[in-house]
């Protein structure tokens, strides 16, 4: 980004600028090599060792055990939420478990119930998605294919902070909070994330899968559509992404390196959550919080303004002081201000100065 | 690429310097907006209008008729393997034609088994895949759900220069010419094609469909795999790989303000592979061509060298030289030179010249 602008982008979204800045240094020609990483083969040495290094940094991040493969796919989550039933539902006797806490949730049923028993074992609909469940109010299957269920809901800002347990390997579509914070991979089945939240940008996915869950894929499913085809092929069954992996590998890199480990990353994203929180807090009324306070995403901090107008005001303003993006996801309205890992400090402090100038000449009389 | 550097990567391969140049300039902050294309949203205005433009740039070089639909999707030619029968095939009565000329033709037809009857129309095993068919031999269904070909196979560097027909909508995997050449989209139902060779970067994929082929896609297909959600959702059913698009809008524009029109691009083609196939045609014995001359590929030039041991001379001397890539794939093994539409014409010609040194060298009695 250029200086003085921040985009609260729910992704793609902001990356670290040391890596835009290699980007740009290595985009034309790759140092040492004097071909352009929009060019380079994916077959090539070059590629194979950002692969290996990809993966590397998240095995190190993540502390992925070593019966864990990891595979970099294309197509988003949302092919993720056909490809996990097809693989690990099509054909078996059991239900799979879903717990549904916002909108990407309910997309994944809608497609895994094409496969197989999707037994809804939670649904936040009632309360309009603003909190994630206690463990007592899950309708878990007795035995299930798997559970699934989405670690952040990126649209209504709502975030698990305890791992859910059930009856089943544990499924997560960790899109919008990869990389924020510690994973307990060991207690998964299947972890998957698009990059272009934390990891990346757009066109490129990260499955993380026990390698026992392998031998469940039932026969005769399309090659790019089975886990198995792309494990044996390490990530190339076809041609890999090849530019959008390099840029992951830069951004996992830089959080081994510039910031040292997911629990460094946890501590500055609470942080930076906390200075927007604090605002909703004290201005209750005027700025309303969509998620109820246990559940609330340190990514993506949603809230409503007392009417439409002012909300259009708020955006309107924000943007023209170089607050981008700010606009809630179409489907709820509000503002979304999505603080990602790459999201400056600085531009967190900007939006709440913002935000705390915006109430006090809006709404003095509560201030 | 760095001066002097030249890449025969088959893909992904060589894109037109002024498009990594671009690239190099916005890539930290696109002019006028200040944030990354790699931070920007699938929903901005900014990306709305990329699309637009990349559209309309296809539109125009290839004079695609207003009844057929372009999309941007992921996952490469090998989805597309899946999807075209997923959604063309499934349930039908009637057979899917496939044309096999090379390797990508039979993987293709692989998938196509998985969702209905493919029939083998053509296989050119027999002279292993070194032209393409004459109408004559092919054995055609008297009615098909579609005629599937692909137009220039990659691996053996084999090329259609008529097209083909057959009793049912032409489908044509041009991955490695699409937009090497015109081609008359009024004799296909449907075209794709991965960007990696003459469009832009992995990790997008261009399909063309005439849109009466949308009423024919079954219930009940994953969002992901179903073609008419792609089409409703205008290529954003999900998070497009925004940056790829952008690229591929880029070398779109370049292909009109720089070339000018697809005819242009194609004469400069047909000039850059005649250096080459002269020295096959020179010396016969010693460059011994793949493709038999009437379907030789204009993006892929192939051939061995009488020895294996000449060969990795060859690629060794070549590539200390700064010509990179040229080894044949795994499967024929070889030497392939792939020269797409950003292949500078000094590239073509250098490698030209090193062929006509390196047989001078080493095989002194036959020039």
């Amino acid at each position: 980004m250029a200086q003085g602008v921040f985009t609260f982008s729910p992704g793609p979204a902001v990356l670290p600028l040391p890596v835009l800045e290699q980007v740009k240094r290595e985009v034309v020609a790759l140092e040492g090599i004097g071909i352009s990483p929009l060019e380079m083969s994916h077959r090539s040495a070059w590629f194979a060792q950002v692969l290996e290094q990809a993966t590397e940094n998240l095995r190190r991040l993540l502390r992925i055990p070593e019966n864990y493969t990891v595979l970099f796919l294309q197509g988003g989550a949302r092919l993720q939420f056909s490809m996990v039933p097809m693989n690990l539902l099509r054909g078996s006797k059991l239900p799979a478990d879903y717990i549904l806490t916002g909108s990407w949730g309910k997309k994944a049923v809608e497609e895994a119930r094409r496969e197989g028993q999707a037994h809804v074992a939670y649904d936040g609909q009632e309360h309009n998605y603003s909190r994630v469940p206690s463990a007592e109010e899950l309708q878990l299957s007795p035995q299930a294919a798997y559970v699934h269920f989405t670690s952040n809901e990126t649209i209504q800002g709502v975030q698990f902070h305890q791992w859910p347990e059930g009856n089943g390997p544990l499924v997560c579509d960790a899109s919008s909070d990869f990389l924020s914070r510690p994973m307990p991979v060991e207690r998964f089945g299947l972890i998957y994330a698009c990059a272009q939240k934390n990891a990346g940008p757009a066109g490129v996915t990260v499955v993380i899968l026990r390698n026992d869950l392998l031998e469940r894929v039932p026969p005769g499913l399309h090659s790019m559509l089975d886990y198995r085809q792309h494990a044996k092929a390490g990530s190339l069954l076809n041609t890999a992404p090849v530019f959008a992996c390099w840029v992951l590998m830069l951004v996992t890199r830089w959080l081994l390196e510039e910031i040292g480990s997911l629990e460094e990353m946890h501590r500055r994203n609470q942080a930076k959550a906390q200075l927007l929180y604090e605002v909703l807090d004290q201005y209750p009324d005027f700025y309303i919080g969509h998620a109820q306070p246990q559940s609330r995403s340190l990514m993506n901090v949603t809230f409503r303004l007392p009417s439409e107008e002012l909300t259009r005001e708020f955006l309107a303003q924000a943007d023209s002081q170089g607050l981008k993006e700010l606009k809630g996801h179409r489907s709820v309205g509000g503002v979304r201000a999505s603080l990602y890992n790459a999201q400056p400090l600085e531009g967190v402090e900007r939006l709440r100065e913002f935000m705390l100038q915006f109430v006090k000449r809006h709404a003095p009389s509560r201030c």
